[in-house]
Parts: structure tokens; sequence; C-alpha cells
């Protein structure tokens, strides 16, 4: 059995799958924060999963929004969560006497999207919250490149002079395609701010479909990156914007159908068939967690 | 002993490898025109090689400009050879009793320059000739994609309302950082395009400067979006623009080191210390071919 959590913002979200790939138990807690709060509620859910199963887990893998070292399980930056140079990874296989891995959310996202699907070979999630960012999964084991920034597509530079990003750049996809650049283009009340774009658009309203149909376009450009230059074969939609639904994608794949009426090159890509949504309904990240590679986990020494 | 060969628009470049790695003879014919002249040439320079180096090759990878269907060998269309439809890799295979693999040119080239550079891990080659496209490379493994289209960067569009593009799109990168797109911002005589507009730059041509720099801010997008996208560890510059040689790469550079001024986000790429010129001395793209995995080659029935 191995467990997989899911660090997020308010609750973790933890599961225990078997061998089979079956989740066998899941627990929440509220997260907590600043890092007694959060390391102390990260043993309790073990502890907790551990106790309900009955059995004894192989392996502890660990989702978590932020700048990660993966190789030493640490925390570098977790801002939401209040953490910054968090031994993480080491304090829980010291007190679990397990190996454990803490990996970045997108990442396990994509690796939970993977099992959750059943994608073999090579795809992409792309994650569309506050920023947009992409985690890459190829054979069901994250490819994270060179040097841990594989599927960082939200900083590309897409508008000459455009608005600036978190990053120090301007212009960047994820000032055009993400939860908060539709916040900026469209301010009133946080948390509903797409849904009210989206039917506000819906409703004939011209500002908002001006708004809608930039954001659509932002993410068509996405995913036309990730589909060009790495060539996965399919990408996941997720994220909180995910919950859009298909009034998200069937405008994405308009787009796509129109690019390809014009343009054999584009045709060929067959891209209105590659993006598809991820599954509401369950804890990606979690089981993503709980399929992270053990052979490259932090042990106790 | 392995042979590589590059059937390139004018002449078959073509090389036998040892299994140190050690190029041991290299020959070059004219490639001829139409499938009949081209097939000879071909098998021409296979037996060339193998009377001269006397011994019996195991395998024989060949690269070619065009679209190739890598699996069965075929050449789908190669317009500049005057291609459509051959078997080369079965006619290939049978005549000379050895597994043939055959690929696209970027393709091999990217695989020449990791041997040649001795690059492990992921990098990417960037192919700047009359178009745009870039081949990655993984452990000295071609990353092809699912489909194949991996690495081709030079049609992604990044001008709203840009040139036509020849792939129907419009603005693409390959209408702004290629030789066909120095060609049509600088009209005159082909071939010596690029270093005309470099030259008349450095004179204090203003038209000339607005060309060069909108090119090479071209090159560095592409150069980012490979970076940002697949994380590869390094992206050499190649194809027949390479020869721009520093007169290139210094300006990327200056590029590159101007946004991570900006951006920490982009200064923590080091994005200067891994663009690399490919070596201009060194046949890549035939070097490639006799790299390329026989575990995937087309033998005989």
């Amino acid at each position: 059995m191995r467990i997989g959590l899911d660090i997020g913002g308010t609750k973790i979200d933890a599961v225990a799958v078997a061998p089979t790939g079956q989740t066998v138990d899941r627990v929440r807690v509220p997260t907590g924060f600043g890092a007694e709060q959060v390391v102390a509620n990260t043993l309790q859910v073990i502890d907790a999963l551990r106790g309900r199963t009955g059995t004894t887990p192989t392996a502890v893998g660990i989702g978590i929004p932020g700048l990660i070292d993966h190789e030493t399980g640490w925390v570098r930056h977790a801002v939401n969560l209040g953490l910054s140079e968090v031994a993480l990874g080491p304090l829980v296989a010291e007190h679990v006497g397990l190996p454990v891995q803490v990996e970045n959310d997108v990442n396990v996202a994509a690796l939970g999207a993977a099992q959750a699907m059943h994608l073999d070979g090579a795809h992409a999630y792309l994650n569309i919250g506050t920023g947009l960012a992409a985690g890459i999964v190829v054979d069901r084991r994250l490819w994270r490149g060179a040097r841990g920034n594989a599927g960082e597509v939200g900083h590309i530079p897409v508008l000459a002079d455009g608005p600036p990003c978190v990053c120090g750049q301007r212009g960047c996809l994820e000032t055009v395609a993400s939860g908060s650049a539709l916040a900026a283009a469209w301010p009133g009340h946080p948390g509903t701010t797409a849904t009210e774009v989206f039917d506000s658009a819906d409703a004939g309203d011209p500002a908002a479909t001006a708004v809608r149909d930039r954001f659509v376009a932002g993410v068509a450009s996405a995913v036309r990156i990730l589909v060009v230059t790495v060539d996965v074969d399919s990408v996941v939609i997720g994220g909180g914007l995910a919950a859009l639904g298909e009034r998200l994608l069937l405008p994405l794949r308009a787009d796509f159908d129109e690019a390809a009426r014009s343009s054999p090159f584009v045709a060929s890509l067959g891209l209105s068939s590659r993006v598809l949504l991820a599954p509401l309904d369950q804890p990606l990240a979690a089981l993503g967690a709980a399929h992270l590679a053990p052979e490259s986990a932090v042990t106790t020494a």
C-alpha cells in the first residue's frame, strides 16, 4: 500500500492506494498554516491512514504548491502555506520510517491524471488556476526536464508590451490564460470570476465575450505549444478553472477546428481530439502523489 | 561498423562509424533528382563505403529532408529531391541485407550534435535553414513525440495578423526566424541574405538593423519555448544560418541577459549558457544517421 498526500491551501487530502491501483481509503484534514501546523497535520493524516487501513504502507508521496527540491524533499517556498525552507520530506521520513517523496502539486496532479485516465505514452496536464503551468508525464512517470522547469508554459511571453507578469516579464501566457488574468480583466468577486465572465458572455455582454475569447485563445495557445514542442499525445485541462467543463472545452475545440480549416499542418495535429478535461470527482493530486516513483524518494539516514 | 547517410539537396554525405564512435571513413556523391537517381546514388555510396572500409556494417541510417515514416522507412514527400511515396528504407535494406532506418534530416542532425558535442541528458537542436524546426534528443536517443511532431516550434503563431506561413497559419515563428523570413524581409541575393543583412546592420543601416533584431528575437523566442516547455539542458543552434556564428550567438545571449535583468524567473533559467553553436566542421546529420537506434530499423522481409 502507498500513501499519497495533496497538501493544499485549506486542506490536506490523503489517499491510501493498493498495489492494484485501487484507492482503499481517503482522509481529509485542515492544512493549517506555517511549518509547525503543516508538518503536524501531515504526520497526523498519515498516522490516521495507517491506523484505519491496518496495513503498513511501503512509501509516502506528497504534493505541495510551491518551489520544491524533489531530490532532497525540502520545501523551498510554499507562500500560501507559510512555508520557507522546511525539510518536509526528511521530517516525514523520520516519523514514519518510510521512503518519502515530495513534489510540486501540478506535477503530482499530472501523474494522478495519467493514472485516473489510464493515459500511457506522453501527456501534459495543463493546470489553470491562479497561474498557468503544465506537468508532463511520459509512460506514467514525471518528465521534470533538465532543471525542473518542464511545462512552465505560463511564462512564455506572447503579447508585446502586455501586462506585467508575476515572473517579472510582460505579456506572458499566464497574464492571458489563468484565474488571475480573468480577475484582472473582470474585477468583481474573486472566486467566481470565471463563471461570471462566462455567464455574462453567454448573456451577450460584449466586454465579457472579449475577455472570455481572449482567455480561451490563450489556453488554446498553451495547448498548441505543448503539442508542437513536446508532442504529447494529449493535453488534460485541470486546475480550478477546469470546473468550467464543456463551457471551456467546446470553444477551445472550436478554436482548433477553425485553425485546422486554414492550415493542413494544424489539421494534421488533430488538436480537438487531443484536448481532454480532467475528471473533477477524483483526488488527482493525492492519487498522483501515491504514484511518485519510490526509487527517488528521501529515506531516513 | 555503422553507416550513416545525409541525403541533402545537392550531395549525399556518408560516413562509416566504428563501435568506438570514431568516424573511420567519409564519402560524398551528388544526390541527383527523382526516385531512380536518389536510390541509385544511395546504394552506390553505401557500396563504396563497404568496399573502402573492408568491413561489414551492422546497420545503415539515413537522414533526408522531408516527411518520413520512420516506422516503415518510406519517404512520404521530399519535394527538393523529387521524391514522393518512395520505399527508401525497404529498398536499401533489400540491397544491403542490413537493418535500415530512415529519419528526418533535422532529427538526425540533432542526434549527431549530441554525439559530436558529447551532450547527455536532454537537448534540442534548433535548425535554422529555409525553415525553422528543432530535433529533441534525450540520453542520445530521439524524442519524436506521440506523432512525430516534437520540436516543430517553427509553426507556433507568435504574430497576430503576421505574414502567411507555408503551413497555412499566419505569423508563425518560422515567418520571423528563418532563412526564408530574412529573404522576405530583405529581398536581394538568395543564399547570401543573412550575411548581407548582418553586414548592413553592422554598417549602421537602420532597416537592416530592424530586420536583424527581429530575426534574433524570433530565434530567442524559439530557444525560450524549448527551454520552458521541454526543459532541455541545452539548445544547439544548427542549420545553414548557424554559419553566422558569434554574430548570431552574441546578440542572442544579449537578448537573454536583458530579459534576465527584469525577471528572476528568466534569470533562474540561465539561458545564455544553455544556447550553443553546432560545430560547422562535422557532418552532424550523417553522424547522427549512423547513431539511429537500430532496434526500430526496417529489415528485409
